[in-house]
């Protein structure tokens, strides 16, 4: 059996998003990834129905239980309509299949991961009381083994799989030729830096197919969204990179002001890596275990018809993601301080998302457990 | 499909133990219970040895996944104890039936079931990261179904049982016969307010072993402990009824204090109703879901080598387990008073469980789904 929760030995960045349901939470501050929710479903609904060979899972028996598991799912809402829809697309599928007439329940029972510092208290509080569905809450990191051999099948990610394990240790060392100098994520243009997080980001995938290759029963479907770039562009040309550049001034801002200590600065990156399709189809092909049933770049899509939030709404957004980075890393104190400044500045550079740089790009790919 | 997570029409009880693990918690104050973990450990790997048949569960496969439910974790850390004692069993009989050379490698997923306002958070962080084993948290009643059909190989329940899905409506109504006037708790006694308490312990154990019945594989082992009396005598008389005694006297004492309304007193009664082994074996044969391989009363030989706990103890116990009430019933600003106010009885009374009054048992019991 393979280690199922156990921590790697170097330290781990166990990203979670912030809990609870206050204003500043990120149930409160996920409008931006639930437009994506929405637009996707159709695509589910689509991906299932002509990539899903349901007989083949469906017993003899009169009732079939269907086990789905979202792999990084938050603290809700989004993960519980990422759910919905996957449902909905199995039960119409099922329906078809039938004519309406089928002599077999489909029971479901979904499971929702993400690390063990989860808000899972607020994920459970948020699931509706009338789901006729059976539910659990799976602590862990999704780059481990995390359900029994062929007991999933239907996987599902959503803006989860650019996050890494840990930052390469090498960018945060001065006397590393990979130092991420002046920098707090990977721009993808110094060539040492970015060779650190593609090993990184390979490595991870790696194990996150080879976890979910054991776990999906065969013919089971992964239905993955992740952020990326379009091939051949740094991610600092992009509107993200444009964004981490915006975030990253105001920890020098605090540093000229003697708020933080230089030398964390220097130690602080970003576990984040955004690739190209062209990257992510060369490591699912080079694991094995998945073939690509489909795969888009869906940001044109995305855009249209989606109206753009407030400044304010991008400022509560942002603090929802990183919050949980700032204060680990510099302390609990400096975060009030922290946001103010990037506030400040997100309002006085009229900083606008997908306005500055090049789109980024969001993959949607269907992979089947071969 | 039956209603899964739905919560029931009337005002349910959500009992579930102060979360975190402050000096105040659950999580710290169960020492209790783990005298009774400790105590059951060798029946458990007994019962497993003698009435599971694991072969009849093992597949052709190289590896099998033994599914186990804990009904009523709470936050732990006993939770964790009874897991790795049925685990140790399992894997015991595994060894002895294969003569130490097995071709198949055993998985084990645990789920972890407690109400959805249980604090999942703490009970997923006091998980031992080295733990080889898949775990998943699921939050509803188990007074309700929880899991698919034939899902779970080993269910488990301790010291929950006890506790009814809510209060009986008529035992908080003044003009009804049944009213349980000037007690907290279902004292045995009153004719009319016991029959209200057993219709309500008898209603909730059907729901128990229906969601069990459908959940267990067939030849799978309910593990079950619970509170009880000794036949025909009445709870007032037993030490719990004592403990209750003295707990409600609080309530009557900051009564006149004029710190709480005398009518949220009149309308407070505990959801506990402790059988005698008789009336729950009467229950399970009615029911006819499972067979009872076997049934103990374990109050002696758990007192044996068992050191008394402190007052101070006692005390925090107390409140790690009745905090939750306390504070949903009469509000947060009278916690602090009302546990101060038992704390003073307590020692002043010089207090000690199990000295006052007769001996509670605990039935231990062994089911197999049938």
């Amino acid at each position: 059996m393979e280690m199922a929760n156990e921590e790697p030995k170097t330290v781990p960045q166990q990203i979670t998003m912030k809990g609870g349901d206050g204003p500043l939470s990120y149930a409160k501050n996920s409008s931006l990834q639930k437009g994506v929710v929405d637009a996707t479903k159709g695509m589910i609904i689509h991906a299932i129905a002509n990539n899903l060979d349901m007989d083949k899972f469906c017993s003899q028996s009169s009732s079939q239980t269907f086990r789905i598991a979202d792999f990084g799912c938050s603290i809700g809402p989004n993960t519980i309509f990422s759910m919905q829809n996957i449902i909905q697309a199995l039960e119409q599928k099922h329906h078809e299949n039938n004519h309406g007439n089928s002599p077999t329940i489909l029971e479901f029972q979904l499971f929702f991961n993400d690390h063990s510092t989860n808000d899972f208290n607020t994920l459970f509080k948020s699931i509706p009381p009338s789901w006729p569905y059976f539910v659990a809450g799976v602590p862990g990191s999704f780059y481990r083994r995390l359900f029994p051999k062929s007991s999933i099948h239907i996987g599902h990610s959503s803006n989860a799989l650019q996050w890494l394990s840990k930052v390469p240790q090498e960018v945060v060392d001065c006397k590393s030729p990979a130092y991420n100098d002046g920098s707090i994520y990977c721009r993808g243009i110094e060539k040492e830096v970015t060779k650190a997080y593609i090993a990184q980001f390979e490595k991870d995938m790696e194990s996150f197919l080879n976890g979910r290759g054991e776990e999906l029963v065969n013919g089971g479907l992964m239905v993955i969204l992740m952020g990326g770039v379009p091939n051949g562009i740094p991610l600092s040309h992009t509107a993200i990179g444009k964004f981490y550049d915006l975030f990253g001034s105001c920890l020098l801002d605090l540093t000229n002001k003697g708020l933080v200590n230089e030398e964390k600065v220097k130690s602080f990156n970003l576990p984040l890596y955004f690739p190209s399709a062209k990257e992510v189809k060369v490591l699912i092909e080079r694991n094995g275990r998945f073939s690509i049933e489909s795969m888009n770049e869906i940001t044109e899509q995305l855009k249209r018809g989606q109206p753009l939030p407030s400044a304010q709404n991008c400022i509560s957004h942002v603090r929802a993601g990183f919050e949980g980075l700032i204060k680990d890393h510099f302390g609990t104190e400096i975060v009030d301080e922290f946001f103010a400044c990037y506030a400040k500045k997100h309002l006085q550079s009229g900083f606008v998302f997908g306005d500055n740089g090049v789109d980024n790009t969001l993959m949607f790919m269907i992979l089947k457990r071969i």
